[in-house]
């Protein structure tokens, strides 16, 4: 923990020396968005880092990729943080002395997190939301299609996935406008008006780095190389519009008035202390899918909702996401089979990430079973979210005296234009 | 027709003085890309005649859009060439007789179209594809729910759409690499390998230009201001990927190997004397979808195929963009219902554009109702592509004494890696 001789960081903050995540922000409202790392409650600015000459090492000599935020970079980024054995070398070895004794430098490269705007981490070229919970796969089925045959055949064969909005990709602390849309006809004519089933999502999304060439496909033991590091997710639902517009082509407006992500990248190098063992797949997955090690991480996630008639926010679930049955590295290999290309940038969203206990369920839809029982929160009743109610996700690892955190992927919802 | 003087526009043309649609090309191997005009058998080099301060009107004055191709250009673009009458009066008074009289100035600025590389025309943010034609509908209806009740309740209610993967959009002569993947079960089993119902889809597809805030809609009587113009585009599909992976999110690997759109944008305006009223639409759309006039386009479409066996190809349909039953303007403005914001360059597909005849069937999975019947082009016999077959679209509209069409969207199927 070299970094502890000068800024303090506690063992319950998500951004210890372990961690190191990625992102992009801008110091004053009128600066330029840069990238970051998140240490502590600080930011590292990185282009600062830069200018001063302090990143000699082979992949950074002479490189732009900390001074402008754009698609090229992320590539050589992406690989940097992933080797992130050099990069907190290099931080210790170079950095670290280098700004504790140099008080200006310090001054200008470390930033108060809170006095940052924090952005999206990266420019999403393409985002994807995959179904890999078995159990919220199984819920809806129960729900939608009965209790006989709650989950398709196919399910268990490839990892389900849909094309979602990049475009209404925000970032963390962006108010989520309650969508307007069509829903079931009642009396003949379909519903119109503000949605009346708006649910979150809990998610967790991977960021790729590299990415593939169109026409070919990423062999299922890299697939880890092409993960930059993985963020927090809300995929806000609106029910009603989505079950009225969905078949046959799948969720559509239902998905894309907003799907919120949190702003730190946490790598899977930071995040590898807590891999565990991926649940037995049966049947077992066909070549193209199999792994030589199948790994899962030990994600704790919760979901507080703060209601708007609360100043407080209610623990509404908790959940893992050790519980996906399809893996991280077998989404983002399907994900190419067909040759489709992946740009740096791109978000593969898990699905909702639900438990098998009845408090480990990842969205209103699942812990209300679709509005037939109320929730209460410190006595806040619900079906679904209410105009004002905010939705914080959070999600962490515990180590020895440090915790690996993904901070926080909060939104509010706030009422439909007129 | 005032460029005839100097320059010669063959009747059949699909680019005389009345189309002008944008693209953007590289004049050189190694030069920058830059946006164009084409006309006749020239593209008009843009940033040529911007940096010869031709463009000297109030959108243009000082413009930088002529000068790079990028999401923020295209906005601007895309006002100039909606109000396309000053775009023309602009050439017509001040290019055209520059031009003419400046040998040096045409040399640089006119570039024979086939001496270019064509890009693609914008960079695209999102893709979304529509399900906008009744007959393709019903029959995909008739073949996958049977005859009883083809077409769902919701489908005459809202323009049924999905978003698909923007990564994988190319341009016109792009070879299209055959997509491995899971076909339903044989004994149990999925099938795993190269695709083996490849088929391409006959579609048009809106190109967006200024696009709306997200959390705000776009009226449906304003939606026409947001199309910068249509291309052509193939949305080829692997049927067999499609159909085993579709239920319950919606195409995804079945689609996104490949999308080809053609190079030039064409606007509505150049459209404009080939309008046409659309099909009236029982039951009544409801008020944010209800036009103050609602008009389709009478454009001419013509899919050919040249076998692999052949030198030639042979007419496999025709089709009319007429037959759409929900609009271009009624898809946009349902998009943006929910608040889903659209930005510059976002790419709208129409979907399969079917007309009610057997010829007018615009894939392959309807022409041999999938596969149960064999066709015969010049005694090359298909159910789906096979590797080598090259597969052209056009479009064009015939007015007196001119065209005003979209070039080809074209593409080849090659072999899935080993």
């Amino acid at each position: 923990m070299a970094l502890k001789s000068f800024i303090e960081v506690h063992p319950d903050s998500h951004f210890p020396i372990q961690n190191l995540p990625y992102g992009v922000f801008k110091p004053q409202p009128n600066s330029s968005p840069r990238p970051g790392v998140a240490i502590g409650d600080y930011v590292l600015d990185l282009s600062e880092i830069a200018s001063a000459g302090l990143f000699d090492g082979p992949l950074l000599n002479n490189s732009d990729c900390f001074l402008q935020v754009r698609h090229s970079s992320l590539s050589t980024l992406s690989l940097l943080f992933r080797r992130r054995l050099s990069f907190r070398s290099q931080v210790e070895e170079t950095t670290e002395p280098t700004l504790r004794d140099n008080a200006a430098l310090r001054q200008k490269s470390l930033v108060p997190m809170n006095k940052v705007e924090l952005l999206l981490p990266v420019a999403i070229g393409d985002y994807t939301d995959f179904f890999s919970s078995i159990h919220h796969t199984r819920n809806c089925g129960i729900m939608f299609r009965g209790p006989q045959n709650p989950v398709g055949e196919n399910w268990y064969r490839l990892p389900i996935a849909y094309h979602g909005r990049a475009s209404s990709v925000v970032i963390s602390g962006t108010d989520i406008v309650r969508p307007r849309g069509q829903g079931h006809p009642i009396d003949g004519t379909p519903y119109f008006g503000p949605s009346l089933k708006v649910d979150f999502e809990l998610e967790m999304a991977s960021i790729v780095g590299p990415g593939n060439e169109l026409g070919k496909s990423v062999d299922i033991n890299n697939a880890a190389d092409h993960i930059f590091g993985l963020v927090m997710m809300n995929d806000w639902s609106a029910r009603d519009i989505q079950f009225w517009e969905t078949v046959p082509l799948g969720p559509f407006l239902g998905k894309s008035f907003g799907t919120t992500i949190s702003p730190w990248v946490v790598t899977l190098e930071a995040l590898e202390p807590f891999a565990c063992d991926a649940p037995k797949q049966d049947p077992p997955p066909l070549p193209y899918l199999t792994e030589k090690v199948s790994k899962n991480y030990d994600v704790s996630l919760e979901v507080h909702v703060k209601p708007a008639e609360h100043k407080d926010s209610s623990l509404v679930a908790r959940s893992n996401l050790k519980h996906l049955y399809w893996t991280l590295t077998q989404q983002l290999a399907h994900h190419t089979i067909n040759g489709c290309n992946l740009r740096p940038g791109d978000l593969l969203g898990t699905g909702t990430i639900s438990g098998p206990d009845p408090d480990s369920l990842g969205c209103l839809l699942e812990l209300t079973w679709n509005g037939e029982k109320e929730l209460s929160w410190n006595g806040a009743t619900r079906k679904y979210l209410e105009d004002g109610d905010e939705v914080i996700l959070s999600g962490y690892c515990k180590g020895d005296g440090y915790t690996i955190g993904f901070g926080t992927c909060s939104g509010k919802v706030v009422p439909s234009p007129q």
